[in-house]
C-alpha cells in the first residue's frame, strides 16, 4: 500500500481548497466486482429494460443505434492491416469498429441479445490475433506513432471505447477468454500507449487525456490497479527531456509539470471550466474526461471526482455550451474547424453525464432535446426520462467572462451577448492555449445571431478529408492561421505576437483590466497585453452598446497602443460578403501582389488601397441579407487596405476571404477608435433595402491621455453618446472626474457611458 | 365604332388558331357599372365578409395587411417632391404609397371601415395637387423619365396599383371628387406614360406591359374607352424611328412589330408560357399581365383573355413555377438577381389569379400554402377557401422542355430534373431575350436540391440598394455578366457570341436538336448554335444520368465544335467552394493578372494554370458539405485554368467567384466530353467524410465523326456505360447502327445509352 498512499498524497496538492483528506485514507483498490460498471449499472439496466417503449428520446436513440449496429453486423467484421492516414480506409474502418463495438455492448446489455456479444467477442479476438507482433503504423508523421492508427491518440480512442464494450460483455465471456484478451491485447495495448510512449502519455495535453482515460478505463474493467494508478498520476520516471516538442510544435515536457489524468484535469481548465486550447479541442477532450470520471464515480465513488477542483468538470460542460453561437456552433478559438457544434456526439455525452452527475440542471435538458439523442446508459436514460416528464428548461446563454489558466490567473476570454444573441462579441486575452494556440492577443470575432460578422479564420485543415494532406494540419495553418495578421487584432511592423514563437508565447498571457456585464445598455471588457511586442503596450476596450437611437446593438472598439518606438500598426477586420461603399478614393491595382513576404502577409493579396479620411473613415458591406458599417477615427496619413486571402497558396488550401485593414505608419502612441455597426436588412424576394445606411454622423476621439480615453458617437439625428474609459484604474469603486467637451463628468468605476445632452 | 372594329380585326391576327370571330363582333364598350369590379366583385365581397374568421389563410393575410396599413395611417401621409433614384427616400416613399393605397382599398371593401377610404382619398388629393405642373423627374438616366419616379416604368407601377385603390373607393367618392381626380390626375397621368412617352409605351417589353396595363386599368375604372383601346392595341402613330435604343441597349421599335397589351402578351411568350427575358423578369411582368387580365375578364368577359393564344397566360404561370429550383428560387437566366423566388408578392398574385381563372388546379394550392399569404380579393379568397377545405396537392416539378419565341420556333430552354430535384440541369438554347439577354448560347447551370453546383452569375446590380449606383444596373453587367465567358459555355478566341452585339444577337436563336425526358435512367437534351460564331457550328448534348453504380445522378456534357478555322476554345465551369484536388501539376503565379483585356476576360484573374492530363483531367471540390468531381477527356496540349472573378472592378461590384476553365488551342474540329459528378457528403459535426472520391475510373471518347459521337464512362468497379449521340438525325424513329469498341450497336432514335457487358 505504500505506493498507493504516496499517490494519494499527490492528490491533495491538486485538490486545492477542497478538503478530502479523510477520504484519501480509504484504500481505493476496493473494487466492486459488478460489471457492467463503467457507465451502466445492473440496477440501471433493469430500470431501462423495464421502461423500454415508454421513454421516447431513449427509444429513438436505441432504435437508431440498433439499426446502425445491425447493418454493421450484416457487413461482417473487418480488421484490415493498418496503413492509412485519417482520411483513408484502414483508419476509417478501425475507427468505425471502436464505435460499433461500444454501441454493440450497450445493445447487448439493454436488449440481452447474444448476437451483439458474439460480434464484439469475435472482433476482439481478431484484434487479439493481429495485435501480437503488429509493428508501428507505417505512416511516420506523428511524434507518437500508434499501431492501429498513425498516432497513439487514435489507438487510445480505440482502447477507451473498447473498454466500454469489454465491460458490457465481461460477465458473458469465459474466464479463459478474458485472460487471453487481457494478456495478449488489452494489457500490451495499454502499456504501448503509456510506458512505451511516455512522450504521448505523460503530458498535459488533450492527447494525454485520451491516453490516461483509455488506460484507466481498461484498468477499471480489468481490475488492474497498476493501470488505474498510471492513468490517474502518470508515469513517474518517464525519461523525457524538458523542452522536447511534438509534430504540432507543442512542448512535450514542461519543467515541474505533473502528468496523468488528474494533472490533465487540473492544468488546462480554469476554475470556471474554460479549457485553454479552446472549445474545439475542449469538446474533443470532454469525452474522455467525462466518461472516465463517470466510470471512476461508479467504481471509486470515494474519489469524488466530480467535486475535484470545485467541480471543474461540471463547470467545463457549462462553459463549453456557453462557448457557442446562437446555432450551437463553437467559437473557433485557436486551431478549430468551423461548424463543430454542441450537436457532436462528444457533447451529447458531456450533457448527459453532467446532467446525471451535476445536480440535474433542467437547462441541460433543452440542449439534449436539440441534440435529439441520448447515451444508451444510465446517464442518457435519466436525461430522456426527465425530458419525457417535461422538466426541460431553455438553456440561458448570457455574457460570460472566463478566466484562463489552472488558477484563473492567465488572462481569459469574454463573451458579451446583447439581447437574444443578436450581437455576440468574443474577445480573447488568454494564455497561449498550448500547441493549438494562435498568436492573437486581444483579438475578437463578432456574431449576429448564428452568423459571423467579423470572423476568426479557424484552422487550415480539412479534418478526415484524405485529399487534403491526409486530413491533417496543412502548412498554411502555421504560415497563415496561427499568425497574428490572420486575426482581428493589432500587428506591429508586420511581425506576429511573440515573433510567432511558441517558446515565447507560452510563457505569457494577456491580462484582464476590467469587465462589466451588469448593464443592459452597455457591456464592457478591457484587457491588456505587454509581452507580445516588448516595449509596446496594447490596451483594448470593447463595448457592446444597445441604444434606443440605433436599430441594432453595435460594437465600440477602443484600441490604445503605447510604444517606445515608432512603428507600423495594422488592424484588420475580416468581414464577409460584398463591399457596398467607402468614403475614400480607392485605388485598385491592375494585378494583385502579396501584401508582404512573411508572418501571414505573404498570403494576403492587396486588392485596393486608399488614403484614409481626415475625421472618419467609413466602409460598408452587405452579407446574409444585412448591412454593416465600419466607422473609424482616422487622419489622412492613415491607410485603408482591402485584402483578399489566397496568395502563395499552391494547393488552394485557403478560403479566398476578404478583409479591410487600417494601417497607421511611423507612430509610437496612438488609439484606434472604431465602431462596427450592423443595420437594416435586404430581401432578394421583396427587393426592399431597409435601413441600408450607417446611423453614425460622427465618431470622435475627444480625449486621450494616460489617464482617460473618451469617445463620442453622434448619430444622424444628432444624439451624442459619450464613452470614457480609465486607462489607469480598474477598480469598480474608484471615483473619477474628467473635463471634456467643455463639461465635467463624474462617475465611479473604470468607465462612463451615457448620453450627452444637447448644448 | 369604326376604330373599334379595326382594332378588333387586329386581334384575329394575334389569336392564331383560336377562333374567336363571333365574340369579336360584340361591342366591348358595354361596361358593367359595378364597382369595385377589377379584382373584387360585389358578390365576392359579400362572400368574404360572410366568412371572415372561417378561412385561416385569408384571415391571416387580412390581419397582416391590416397591421401594415394601420401602421402607415398612423405615420401620416407623405408625398415628397420626387428627387431620388431607386434606393432613395422619395422613390421608396412613393412606392410604399402605391402599395399602401392598394391594400387600404381592399381593407375598405372587406372591413367597410371609412378610415381606409379617407386615407386613400386624402392621399390621392395630395397627389392631385402635386401632379399638375410636376416637371419630369430630376434624374436623367432613363430613356423614358417619369414624374414621380426616375422612369416611366415606376410611374406605371404607381398608376396600376392606384387604379385598384380608386376602384375600391369609387362609389364612396362624390361625383365631384371623381371628376377632379380623373381630370387632374388620372387622365393626365395615363396620357403622360402613353402618348407623351411612346418610346416607353409602344414597345414589346416588360416596361410597356406595365404601361399598357396601368393605362388599361385606370381606363376600366374610369370607363374610358379611349384609354382601354390604347392599352390593348398601343398608339397607332407613335412617330418612333425603327432601331432607336433605350438606356439598357434594347431596341425601342422593331420593324413590323405591333404594340399594346395584346402584342406584349403575344410576342414575348412562347406557347408553353416561357417568357423570352427569363423568369426574373417574367415574375415581374406577370403581375400587370395577370391583374389586367383578371380585370378584363371581369369587366369584359367577352374578350376571353385567359383563352388568348391557347391560354398562354395560364401556361405562363405554370412555366414560371417550373423555372425555379427546389427552394422556389428562379433560375437566373439573363439579367436576374439571385434569390428572387416564387414567394414574391407578384407570384402570389399570379398563383391566386391562375387558380381562380384556370380550372382551379389543386397543385397551385400547395404553392400558395408555401407562400403563406393570399390576395385580399375574390381570387385570394378562393385559394384560401380551397386550402382550408384540404384540396391542396403537391406541385409536381418535372423535366420540361420550353420553346422560345411567339410561335415556339426560336430555340428554347430545357430543365432536366433527376429524382426529387436531386440534380437539376438548366440548359439554354433560346433567343436573345430582348435587352436583358446574355450572350450565352448553349450555356447551362446545375443545381443539387436548392443549391447551385455550377452557377450562372446572374446580373451585376444591387436592386434598390442606393449605395450601388442608385440600385441600377452597374457597368460590369455589360462588361462581365452579359459576356459569354461569364457563363458555362464555349467562348471562341476570347470573343463573345455575336461579338457581344445586341443587333446581331437579336436576329438569331439556337436550335433544339432533340430532347427526351421519358426515361428514368437518362434524360437528354441536345441543341445547336451556328450563328454565334459565323463559320463555327456548336452542338452540345447534355445527359442527366441516374445509374445504380453511382451514388448520385451526374451530368454528361458532350460539346462538339466544328469550324472552318483553327481557334482557341475556352469552356469554363463556375463552381463554388473549396478546391480539393486535381491530377495536374498546377502552377500558381506569385501575383495575379487578368486573363485578358476585353469581353469579360479582363475581369478574371488567373489563379493557376496546368497542362491537362493525357487521358482524363480530374478536378474536385467541396461545397455545402458535399463533394463534386469534374472529369474531362483531354490531351496534354490542353490547359486547365483556375480563375477568380474581380479584376478591373474598382467599385467591388463583382463577387470573387471561382471558375475552372478548359482551354484547347489551335483547333478547328473537336469535342469536349466532361462529366460533372456530385458525390458524398461531409459533416463538420461528425467530421466524417463519406464517399469523397470520384466514382469514375475512366471517361473515354470512343467514336467521333460527323455521324456519331460515342462516349464510355467506366466506374471504379469496372462497370462501363456507353452513350452514343447521332450528329445528323434527330428523329425518334430513325434506326441507327454503329460499330464501336469492337461491337455493333443498333438502336432507334437520336441517342443510345446502356451498360456495356464485360468482355
Amino acid at each position: 500500500m505504500n505506493i498507493l498512499f504516496m499517490r494519494l498524497a499527490g492528490v491533495i496538492k491538486y485538490l486545492g481548497s477542497l478538503v478530502l483528506v479523510p477520504l484519501l485514507l480509504l484504500p481505493i483498490s476496493a473494487h466492486t466486482a459488478e460489471r457492467p460498471g463503467l457507465v451502466m449499472s445492473k440496477s440501471g439496466i433493469e430500470q431501462i429494460r423495464a421502461q423500454l417503449g415508454d421513454v421516447p428520446l431513449f427509444d429513438a436513440s436505441l432504435a437508431k443505434v440498433k439499426a446502425e449496429v445491425d447493418a454493421e453486423i450484416e457487413l461482417g467484421i473487418h480488421t484490415p492491416v493498418p496503413k492509412d492516414f485519417s482520411g483513408g480506409y484502414t483508419h476509417q474502418r478501425h475507427k468505425r469498429n471502436w464505435f460499433v463495438m461500444q454501441k454493440a455492448g450497450a445493445l447487448f446489455q439493454i436488449l440481452q441479445d447474444d448476437r451483439y456479444a458474439v460480434y464484439i467477442r469475435d472482433m476482439l479476438f481478431q484484434y487479439e490475433a493481429m495485435y501480437k507482433g503488429l509493428p508501428l503504423h507505417p505512416q511516420t508523421r506523428s511524434y507518437a506513432r500508434g499501431k492501429l492508427f498513425w498516432q497513439c491518440l487514435n489507438d487510445s480512442n480505440w482502447l477507451l471505447y473498447v473498454s466500454l464494450a469489454y465491460d458490457a460483455i465481461y460477465d458473458w465471456l469465459s474466464e479463459q477468454e478474458r485472460q487471453q484478451l487481457e494478456q495478449n491485447l488489452f494489457r500490451p495495448f495499454a502499456d504501448f500507449i503509456s510506458i512505451e510512449n511516455p512522450q504521448f502519455f505523460n503530458r498535459v495535453h488533450n492527447h494525454s487525456t485520451w491516453g490516461n482515460a483509455a488506460v484507466g478505463m481498461i484498468g477499471l474493467v480489468m481490475n488492474d490497479d497498476e493501470l488505474i494508478q498510471r492513468a490517474l498520476y502518470g508515469i513517474e520516471d518517464d525519461g523525457l527531456d524538458v523542452g522536447a516538442k511534438d509534430n504540432d510544435g507543442g512542448f512535450i515536457k514542461v519543467e515541474g509539470q505533473k502528468a496523468g489524468f488528474l494533472a490533465n484535469l487540473y492544468e488546462p481548465f480554469s476554475p470556471e471550466g474554460y479549457y485553454t486550447e479552446g472549445p474545439y479541442y475542449q469538446r474533443y477532450a470532454m469525452y474522455p474526461f467525462l466518461v472516465f470520471a463517470q466510470a471512476l464515480n461508479n467504481v471509486k465513488p470515494e474519489l469524488q471526482i466530480f467535486k475535484y477542483k470545485d467541480g471543474v468538470l461540471l463547470n467545463a460542460v457549462s462553459a463549453l455550451l456557453n462557448l457557442s453561437d446562437a446555432d450551437g456552433e463553437f467559437f473557433p478559438i485557436n486551431d478549430a474547424q468551423k461548424g463543430m457544434s454542441y450537436h457532436t456526439s462528444a457533447t451529447v455525452s458531456a450533457v448527459n453525464i453532467a446532467y446525471f452527475n451535476g445536480g440535474r440542471n433542467p437547462q441541460l435538458l433543452s440542449i439534449a432535446e436539440q441534440q435529439g439523442e441520448v447515451l444508451l446508459d444510465d446517464a442518457g436514460f435519466a436525461v430522456a426520462q426527465a425530458i419525457r416528464d417535461g422538466k426541460a428548461q431553455p438553456f440561458q446563454k448570457e455574457s460570460v467572462v472566463f478566466s484562463d489558466g489552472p488558477d484563473g490567473q492567465q488572462g481569459g476570454l469574454a463573451i458579451l451577448r446583447s439581447g437574444a444573441e443578436d450581437l455576440t462579441l468574443v474577445f480573447k486575452y488568454s494564455a497561449q492555449g498550448l500547441s493549438h494556440g494562435h498568436y492573437d492577443k486581444l483579438s475578437f470575432s463578432l456574431y449576429e445571431k448564428g452568423e459571423e460578422v467579423l470572423q476568426d479564420y479557424g484552422l487550415v485543415r480539412f479534418v478526415n478529408i484524405g485529399q487534403k494532406g491526409g486530413g491533417n494540419y496543412l502548412k498554411e495553418n502555421s504560415s497563415w492561421a496561427k499568425q497574428t495578421v490572420a486575426h482581428n487584432t493589432l500587428t506591429v511592423n508586420e511581425t506576429s505576437h511573440f515573433e510567432g514563437r511558441y517558446e515565447i508565447g507560452s510563457q505569457h498571457h494577456s491580462e484582464l483590466f476590467f469587465a462589466d456585464v451588469s448593464r443592459t445598455d452597455v457591456q464592457v471588457v478591457s484587457a491588456r497585453e505587454k509581452n507580445a511586442y516588448p516595449g509596446t503596450l496594447m490596451a483594448r476596450t470593447m463595448a457592446l452598446i444597445t441604444s434606443e437611437y440605433f436599430e441594432k446593438p453595435f460594437l465600440l472598439d477602443v484600441f490604445k497602443v503605447n510604444s517606445k518606438t515608432r512603428n507600423q500598426y495594422d488592424v484588420p477586420f475580416y468581414y464577409f460578403g460584398q463591399v457596398l461603399q467607402s468614403n475614400l478614393e480607392l485605388e485598385t491595382p491592375g494585378s494583385l501582389t502579396p501584401l508582404g513576404k512573411k508572418n501571414g502577409y505573404q498570403h494576403l493579396f492587396l486588392e485596393g488601397k486608399a488614403s484614409a479620411a481626415s475625421g472618419n473613415t467609413r466602409f460598408s458591406w452587405m452579407d446574409n441579407s444585412a448591412f454593416y458599417s465600419l466607422t473609424s477615427v482616422t487622419d489622412a496619413a492613415d491607410e485603408l487596405l482591402m485584402t483578399r486571402l489566397g496568395a502563395n497558396d499552391p494547393e488552394f488550401n485557403l478560403r479566398r476571404d476578404p478583409g479591410v485593414m487600417l494601417r497607421r505608419k511611423k507612430t509610437a502612441d496612438t488609439t484606434f477608435v472604431t465602431v462596427i455597426e450592423p443595420h437594416g436588412r435586404y430581401s432578394p424576394v421583396s427587393e426592399l433595402a431597409v435601413n441600408s445606411n450607417s446611423n453614425i454622423a460622427e465618431l470622435s476621439l475627444v480625449h486621450d491621455d494616460e489617464r482617460y480615453t473618451a469617445v463620442t458617437i453622434e448619430d444622424v439625428q444628432g444624439h451624442k453618446q459619450l464613452f470614457i474609459v480609465s486607462n489607469s484604474e480598474a477598480s469598480a469603486n474608484q471615483a473619477h472626474t474628467l473635463k471634456t467637451n467643455g463639461k465635467v463628468y463624474k462617475w465611479k468605476g473604470p468607465y462612463f457611458f451615457g448620453e450627452l445632452e444637447a448644448d
